[in-house]
């Protein structure tokens, strides 16, 4: 279930947004870098594929290079070596320490990385070492992008995703070329480091929004409100939010949320509070003040330590909840 | 302007949330009693006079009464005295003791009720409050039912107000038909205090939703996100709420705003504060967690003591920001 | 164990709060009245007449007289009557509703008070109903004391309760004379309600310190400090509280306190919660901003949810602490 | 002034963290290389001349490096080049990414470090570096130990500050001997980065002690109560902390602290601020919760954008204070 649902729909209405798959030439195409092929990078591979692109791929785990290789993918064994074959590559990583060992490590991208490469960064990351990643390819003749997504495995597969795309204007489109293979959704955002931060600031006020509601529903329904009577009542006023329209953490309220399935599926606890970690540091670092972004932070990261870890992140509503038989 | 905007217009639409006004006698209206001639409770007695209905009014001052009795309605001195003459009486006071003092005390309403008057409070107040009120209308076998507003002054001179009302079923209707007059919406909520539930938990959500959209548009400001493209990103997203794509709180991004004019007019941070006193003092009777309900509402209570009692709530997000100069 | 342990013995030494037993008559005593024989009161009714105080008592539970008379006071059914029968009166009620009804009721104090009786309270309870009371009781020509105490069931039973007392100045040291039969240090406070004022803010500072050290300490032990040594540091040094030195929230680290008996006994998290209830609201009340306060107050209203209630409050640390497995 | 004070002198007591200066022979002393000559490097280096040390310095501003060789010093221009001529190297910087470029930068004391050299770092930054930079320094055969330090210029001057030191323990008093002419304390926390570990969680637990004794004191004064009054009763208490008995926060309360000097002096709000941002991250990567902590960032992060940056941190009494005239 991507966090980015059917509000996303109106992106098609945009023209600014627009993407437009039609220009693409299907034939000759040329071959595309992807390195980290995890639960995320597999499917957004396998897609770059199915539109035709010869990919050349490389993972630290044997297995998953294999699995790309048997869908017709070149494999390598380093990013160095990819970045001697392609002259577009897409990276997928967990965090900031592996983007920075791919693009700057001993056997990184950047060691034999071919001028005029675009390289396109998915991970979600600190935007400031999205910034550093671009300075350094800069200094080898080559473009960095930041392109961190909304939505996740099923998004992925069905090309669902949203980029949010930060780096120099008029690489844009050759950016997009790619993208929109794997989304559905592609937004320019600004100067590189924007696509991680947009990505960030939707995030935080997700999280303040889902915390706000499950409390808010929460003190309605002890103050004797009935749920959905309470739900229709903020979602025609003020109170509306994400959280309370379309993806209520209430049990009952709506159907097809997390909520509805014991918080099964959905976006996890765990990758919510990394999330809130790099709002943190970001907001550390540029001295802004988060107060309730820091506070949401703090309530998930003790969730994960309560038992919520790999629960869908509206399950607030029941970490706030009064237990049974108290 | 009024805090339920245009998002209200859906309103019109759900079928059990209509008021039917046509079938309201225009003749041969009983008298109704209307206590408390403030900024709010003024504009609602006129519109009661020019719905054609009897008002039979008192407040503590003087020169408000004489206002009303320049418009035809008849004054007395005390809530007694306007008990002694109506059996349909509103109250608009601003806070828990001056309703408590309205209805129980020496010259309050309850020591001259006729049996079957029905009571209605429009007061923001603790609902706990309104639950004893209803408990003592009933002891005088009369009738008390909490209808909190949403909307401010202009709402209430252009009979715009939404009203969410709390009490016996059966009582419903008779409440409605007053209300309509001043209200574009009245919304059924439940048992007697489930108005006033109602519209601190809108309020509370608010102020979260409010707060969290300045400190996300603020951080994603600095981190170099054009505004209005944020914004754009985040009504798209799952960020979007109310505040973020209806009242955003950034000078610039939306019109028609308290943001785009220097945060005048609007829903003072006084006001907010209050709301979120009542919201706090609620869910620390009923032992409720509302972790960001609270720290919102200490946010407000501080910016009350900084100088922005009297600017729009929104204004949270200059007082988040760094000052000139800094 | 009392929530003001060592500590406490420095209060001997300041003259200005010394208690002087010595100067009362221990013959020909007038009886005293004693109403709310539960946990508290019972062993601070029994120190009463341990001095040599004849006791007349009251109690909503027949059991609970019947104790007390066995022990020799005389008891009656309502406080009315221990007002007509005695011209000083004790209160010890678990809360504010409890006070008034006790006080204002039909069959309460103020029905049959005699004119010049000292009324002393030492529930702990909003001082804002302190002062009601007063009021209340100075129209009959009664005085009213509040009179809260630190100090648990134990430091009842040894008479070393702390009483902070709120009042006339001139009634002090009649308050004094019973209250010293009852605890170690007796402390005036001022004007009525400002006992009250003393017992909330202590406890809400400690929460915050008790708060601050759990999750300081379990910071430092994650970063690889040794736990006994990382509180030794602090307690040298600026980050020194009362939790940190005299009760310490980690296992291991000081003997005879919760921690090291897995938070059986001490202060129940659900009683802070109660005083961090009422700190909310007097701050509410007066509009004073207790960010931390308010926070800290959050915290354990979300430990009584999940299983913390009876636990001793520094079990805080536990609550923070990642669970095994994760 | 230095923010651990005269509860420091217990220190001299403790057998353990005792220095024994005696042993230091003063004769024909080898260099010492000192990087870092800004406000607390100066007078830190001027300490080692004084006690007969040989000292190498180095700093980017040349008029810093003027000063020192007036002293007497011997200065160059590059880290790498104080490698070269000395075998223990002080380092004091503002933060992370300086330490990081003096020890690993193109003219960094790495690239020319001589094999078992010396290499203690008194700047305040992550642990995590700290450790990075100790296996750096591994690499080459260096020892690299963590030393913060706590007390300001005045301090630094008297040679009055406390080191807190992480590293091998074999090294530790090889490293106390110098420290112990720049401090009155030096304390041994373990491995490298537990120095760092020692001081932020200090300091955290430091502002929460502060900002909770600010609005427990503007509280108690709300409700009535004598600022001194409460302030002794406080400390007598559970609620007891540094900043309630050595550093009150109320104007009036204690004399000689930056609260009756309009805050002047002390501990600036800013420099707390950039602890809790060090705080924050720690707490963010090791997946620590600190809600307390992390609300006391916000609040000294809100207070530099609110001109606040300069004033000692207990200016959070002011900040939270009405405004006159509201």
């Amino acid at each position: 279930m991507s966090i980015l649902t059917d509000q996303n729909r109106s992106y098609y209405n945009l023209t600014e947004l627009k993407t437009d798959s039609d220009n693409r030439s299907m034939a000759s195409k040329t071959p595309v870098g992807f390195i980290g092929l995890g639960n995320m990078g597999r499917p957004m591979a396998k897609n770059l594929l199915r539109n035709g692109y010869p990919v050349i791929a490389t993972d630290v785990f044997p297995e998953s290079r294999k699995e790309l290789q048997d869908l017709g993918a070149q494999v390598f064994d380093t990013p160095a070596d990819v970045a001697e074959k392609a002259d577009r590559i897409l990276t997928m990583l967990p965090s900031s320490p592996n983007v920075i060992e791919v693009y700057t490590g001993a056997n990184g991208i950047l060691k034999k990385v071919k001028k005029g490469t675009l390289l396109i960064d998915s991970s979600t990351i600190d935007p400031a070492v999205s910034r550093e990643m671009a300075v350094a390819a800069e200094k080898m003749g080559a473009v960095f992008m930041d392109a961190p997504v909304s939505g996740g495995v099923g998004a992925a597969s069905l090309a669902k995703l949203t980029f949010m795309v930060g780096g120099p204007k008029e690489e844009y489109q050759a950016a997009q070329e790619l993208l929109t293979c794997m989304g559905a959704n592609v937004v320019y955002c600004g100067a590189v480091g924007t696509g991680q931060a947009a990505k960030i600031c939707n995030n935080m006020l997700l999280a303040i929004g889902m915390i706000g509601t499950a409390e808010t529903m929460n003190l309605g329904i002890r103050l004797g409100l009935d749920p959905k009577l309470l739900a229709q009542i903020l979602n025609m006023s003020s109170g509306r939010c994400w959280s309370s329209d379309s993806y209520n953490p209430v049990p009952g309220v709506m159907e097809g949320v997390p909520s509805g399935n014991n918080y099964q599926g959905g976006f996890g606890t765990t990758l919510m509070a990394k999330d809130l970690g790099l709002a943190q540091s970001t907001a550390t670092n540029t001295k802004t003040p988060v107060p309730l972004g820091s506070l949401a932070h703090q309530i998930y990261r003790v969730m994960c330590a309560r038992g919520y870890a790999n629960k869908d992140f509206s399950s607030v509503f029941q970490f706030l909840r009064e237990e049974e038989g108290q």
